[in-house]
């Protein structure tokens, strides 16, 4: 039995609401339950100093936490002088993953940067970050389309992920807090629309597992990200 | 006439709502038109070092602005490996106007750290995140009292603060971005429930003001800061 | 009765020395009793780069303490790697404040950085460090006048500041250490030398003030900032 | 065909050379073809804090690269003042994957640090680090229990890994530099001696995966592992 | 012919003045020609980590330079973030400098911290700060005997520094800018009163020198030195 | 007696090992008896900007120590966010080192840069690092010449450099740790091949040494070089 009393492949509520800032060029707050996102992407006109002249553009991510989006309050990176290990490897995975699904001639020599910060924690932040980032990213897009900068249209596919693990023995979909904090071994799926993998993380924490349970998390997961992405779609259409 | 066609001492509409965080002792969502704070309060069992075994509490503040809070993107502090200027006097400043309505004796040894997290800026963070900060501290100071641990109540007033300014020749009250941009002279005004003043910041850059300036700003902002008081009251009774 | 015997509108005896270092374009060491500090003004040729192409100067300025200045040494900002808050609030204030007094069209794209370091500190070093600084300023412009560089004068009017506060429940100008750290309220003022304010900074650490204090406080200022005008005339013609 | 001339599941050749240095409790240095590893393995007396009157042990590691160990020279992380995302990232990679053949109830409280520094760079660095941060993890543990410091042995197994990618449309295992920077899917496969996985990372940067071409990697990997799993017993029994 | 005029062997007019601030336990301006160093010891009554409970006391010195000491300005090294590695250079050679004549065991367990603050530099700032630091230390370790807290007294003998070189081919004793800037082989040269050797730091950069032309800047050196110690004498009894 | 049983004037076996990785312009693993340093050079074709458009060369050198190198673990200093102070004060002395020996003119708008990494430490790591840093520099070098890119050979000497101190009453050549720890006077005695004097840097860390020592010592030292620079030679032609 799952803490929230969901089912094993049950997915918390999902809410992806759009336009929240009025500042940025694509936003949205997802809300995967109690985890709660704001994802902002901002358009820059000039691409990373190691793109110039190379007629491609980029897309990058950036991650925080407000000091109390966790139950006990964490020091505030600004204030420690750096963004710490966890930070860096979280931002530099939501990147990645957003650029898997973005055609960069199409992009033209121009940056995208996506902001996901953190309002309330309850696990799965990172898989929530890419799934609300890429709405953010989405909707940035479509205002380049519009105006006519892009003339075909730089996203390939949608791009959304999922945690799965095992928790008591069982695998389960998209763990929360509880279930996080227990799972000897769980994993991100990071996926296309159509069902392809981007990027597959799992790892234990102190124990193993098998290619068997691999494969039920997978099994899991396409299912899952299946259902972000309709849920992507009813946002942006 | 005011760029929004609000009269000389309109406030914007303003929005307090409350518990807009499952983990935070006290927490608000202050809005000031389009200018949108989350305040949370965190209890400390433990006072800073300074203050051990002298049976005196603190209420310190810390204060951040993401990334795209505002027209164009900011660089992440975290990122930049400190705290800017700017940051680091605001923060100051509403921690100081936060204790200025605290008896750190009945407050007792321990800390409440308020954060105050700028989601979108047009204007007025700094006085919006000590009015907005000080519910997140009355509500949790609330939680502190219904457990028995406080017994008199270490809060001693409400603390709101307004900014006004000379605006196209004339004094006007709760300046956006647009007025504060052009304002030559303006000022933050700090008080109390009860109508006194904890802290005046007036400032003129690139010009002066005269005497009786500064006693018609201090006119509309007591009116304002009047105004707050009724919408914390509202907001925390 | 104040400390030092002072009576309540009673500056302490200012010197001003001008011409103390042999590099600096403008210098000078200014003692406000036992309070000393060095002010130097550094003409650069070059603006900050969000001037280049406007035409217009700047003046900037920084602030620092020696580590024994005070009576408990100080830790090197140097050695711990930053600037504190209080350093970074100072000196923008003087930077602020002297801009306040300048022409920036007269004074062309260049830059002055006026330093103010603290030798010895005993209440009021940010008051000092812009009375002295502007006669830094005052010394580097007319350097730049009499080699034809500026036509017309790029300072506008003298800019001076002074502490006072409520020491022992009475008004009192030119706080020292002794009073300083037992006054509740105490404010900065700074003024032009027609008696124009500039900044108005009044707090009250842990209290509250009335306006009627506060008319008090700007009455003497008005004086002890007149005197201070004085004692930079004395210095510079 | 491979640049190097390898069978696609042929592994460059592998030499764990032991007691490199005459101070570290464990050491070696691994050769992976072109990419040399110097793992060194310390132990401290004392746990992390976190872990005070736990009775539980720990293994991190940390990971450095020498400036010139490539192609073109990198900046010494010492001087730019922060280790970057690339390294931080792999170090927790690296204490996470040892840490998972370890039983911290038999290693006591106390730490064993592993230090893994690239001298030569050549493609598969970190999976040559975790191989080889095992062997020196495993000569310091046996001088702690041939000391009877430990009585029962608290290594549960070995641990090993290795990257498998899609180069030129092919499976191949063992990427070095010239496959590592064309390929679009690899991934790096952290294994136990029983051929349990401990972690999978794969990752397409700029395209996308099916799950028949995962389990092509996976039988790879599991082969490449065993392969490995007997050089580190070669070289420590 | 030395830019000054000075015969080869004739030091800079030497001035030490003593008392220069209120609140350190020693303190001197020490002027050599238009080098001029601030100089002053606190005592600490607790000594650094490392010591405690040997019953060894501590001598530490830090460097400085005011940002306009020199002819053009220097970036503030508290606003670049770090100590530069000059600096870290020049303290830590003279914190060694200032051990050499002191006897820990005597001086207890305490730590005397020395800050050598350059208000004015015109070459061989560290020997003054060496000269001038000795002059701080031996007015606080007085108030030490005086006050009965050591008995038998720390400081062994006088410690002074010397820089000379090779200026237009010829052997000069107290380097001042005009003629540092320009030596090819020059060094600093640090002895006790009794004419003992505690550093040697001789160096040419871009050149060399062979053993007779250190022998005759060695000779200089005891000269100099002997007129230093002389002065310090004259400054502290 | 010396700990090692070496004679006096006896230094420790030396090994140069050249071409020991495959990425460097010029690379050789140095031992002097149990210190083992890794030294690199590299090319970089556009000069420091300092030298932009002056037609000269520079050479310049960075040193580190693996955090195992030692008896006790060292904390990396790119974990600790800066270089330590004894770590820029020997990479400082190693590029001014080299540097004495290089035409700057013959070398040209470029820079080489000398990495000298500490793999094991027995004392004597700066010494190790300049006379294995040479070789690497003059196979660097050496490639420049035979590209014909350097037309007159830009390395005018030899540059090696030894420790001698005074250990149990005795001067000894080429200290090891052992001895480097108790000895109270030592030096580092930078020369040419042809016998010149580059640097010398003595010192008594708490004690004092007389001319007489110091001439013997650079005795030594003339006769340690002189071997060195035989090894460099067998090393290099």
């Amino acid at each position: 039995m799952r803490p929230s009393g969901r089912n094993l492949s049950e997915l918390r509520p999902i809410s992806i609401e759009t336009g929240v800032t009025k500042h940025a060029e694509g936003s949205c707050l997802i809300k995967m339950g109690d985890t709660h996102v704001l994802c902002t992407a901002t358009i820059e006109d000039r691409p990373p100093s190691f793109l110039k002249g190379t007629g491609l553009g980029w897309v990058t991510a950036e991650y925080g936490m407000l000091p109390r989006a966790t139950n006990t309050r964490n020091r505030r990176e600004a204030a420690t002088g750096k963004q710490g290990g966890r930070t860096v490897e979280i931002q530099r995975l939501i990147g990645r993953a957003l650029r898997a699904g973005v055609d960069r001639v199409a992009l033209g020599e121009r940056q995208i940067v996506v902001d996901c910060d953190v309002i309330q924690a309850d696990g799965g932040t990172r898989c929530a970050s890419i799934t609300g980032g890429w709405v953010a990213l989405r909707l940035a897009v479509n205002k380049l389309m519009k105006a006519g900068v892009c003339t075909s249209d730089p996203l390939l596919d949608h791009v959304a992920a999922i945690s799965c693990g095992i928790y008591a023995g069982q695998p389960v979909c998209d763990l929360d807090y509880a279930e996080d904090s227990e799972a000897g071994t769980d994993g991100n799926f990071i996926m296309t629309g159509a069902g392809k993998l981007i990027e597959v993380q799992m790892s234990a924490e102190g124990a193993t597992f098998s290619r068997g349970q691999m494969n039920e998390l997978l099994d899991l997961a396409e299912a899952g990200v299946a259902e972000l992405v309709k849920a992507q779609k009813a946002a942006t259409e």
